[in-house]
């Protein structure tokens, strides 16, 4: 197969010059509504934090907390009652819903932690890379009631509230919603020229 | 080599169950200071941004933005003297000096992006595990003034500066200044009971 007949080049549209150095698992990943309901087990839970706990992060801080429930046991409803409607109408089949937070004050000396939410989105990368390791899929979610999700899921005053990843076994296309089938493809990117400046942000419109 | 004594276990104390399917380039990747000063080449710094560039983010608005200067450019004095002088001792090796800024509002309809960050924070994960593919080292860095760079990058207003990250090939570490020397190691991680619960957050501390 050469670079130009690889799905990631067709589909994604990768620069082919680049590809020939990329990982094609960054551009192979995509985010699927489509899973077949079936539950995920602890250990693949465990595996997938695993792979996030070992993220950067400033200080070394860790900022991430991570709360899960598994399709099937009594926490579900939990976390399931506080995602808006559109997205509980495919996320009913994930294997496991898991909630990122991101501790937004410094534990050694309680100032305000900048980064903390940067950090926790490079933990979520982790896991959601880790996740297509074993197979599995991961959509992450910002479509849920917040403050139902930071009440419901107990989160303390000190972390925020970052997303909820639904992962799961990929499903079929055809048992999603209707409106949600023509979208189950890998979404497109920005051109590098538009996101990648070189000596400065100059280039970019005063407004972005 | 049996799986206790692989490295990352032995130096990063994975857990033996999860590792068994964890991909080791989670707990094999750290952050380094030590670069032997070798300039990156520009199709090096698109790589790693064309990884970047496949993170998932809020309604796929891909608020990451990079601007870089390669060692040695007229461009690298920008990014270098905004940069705190602990870290100067040692970033003065890099390769490279790609800062991440992301955009707070979304470009559609010019709403809050509530995950501008967290999603930056996936295409920084995403940058670091290319280096690693390619056998670069990476360091993000917040120890730099915000203003300085700010205005030094000419970063507009509707951006957030998330990090500046240090790329390059590794270097020796008795060449580093002497206070780093004996940090220059894999950094450990809290033990994923202390960051992963089951159904809520209820048994993280009032003050986490």
């Amino acid at each position: 197969m050469t670079v130009l007949d690889t799905p990631a080049v067709a589909v994604r549209g990768v620069d082919t010059e680049t590809y020939v150095t990329l990982d094609q698992r960054f551009p192979a990943r995509w985010s699927p509504r489509a899973m077949n309901g079936e539950a995920l087990t602890t250990m693949e839970v465990d595996t997938l934090l695993e792979a996030a706990r070992w993220a950067p992060s400033c200080f070394n801080a860790q900022p991430w907390r991570f709360a899960y429930t598994i399709q099937g046991d009594d926490d579900w409803s939990r976390f399931f009652d506080a995602l808006i409607e559109a997205n509980q109408t495919w996320a009913r089949n994930a294997g496991a819903l898991i909630a990122v937070s991101a501790r937004i004050r410094f534990e050694h000396n309680d100032n305000p932690a900048a980064t903390a939410g940067f950090d926790a989105g490079a933990a979520w990368m982790s896991m959601a890379l880790q996740a297509q390791h074993m197979g599995l899929v991961t959509h992450g979610m910002y479509g849920f009631d917040q403050d139902k999700a930071r009440s419901a899921l107990q989160l303390p005053e000190v972390y925020e509230l970052c997303a909820i990843i639904a992962v799961g076994h990929a499903g079929e296309k055809d048992d999603l919603p209707e409106t949600y089938r023509e979208r189950e493809v890998p979404s497109d990117r920005k051109p590098l020229d538009e996101i990648r400046f070189h000596g400065s942000f100059a280039d970019l419109p005063e407004n972005g």
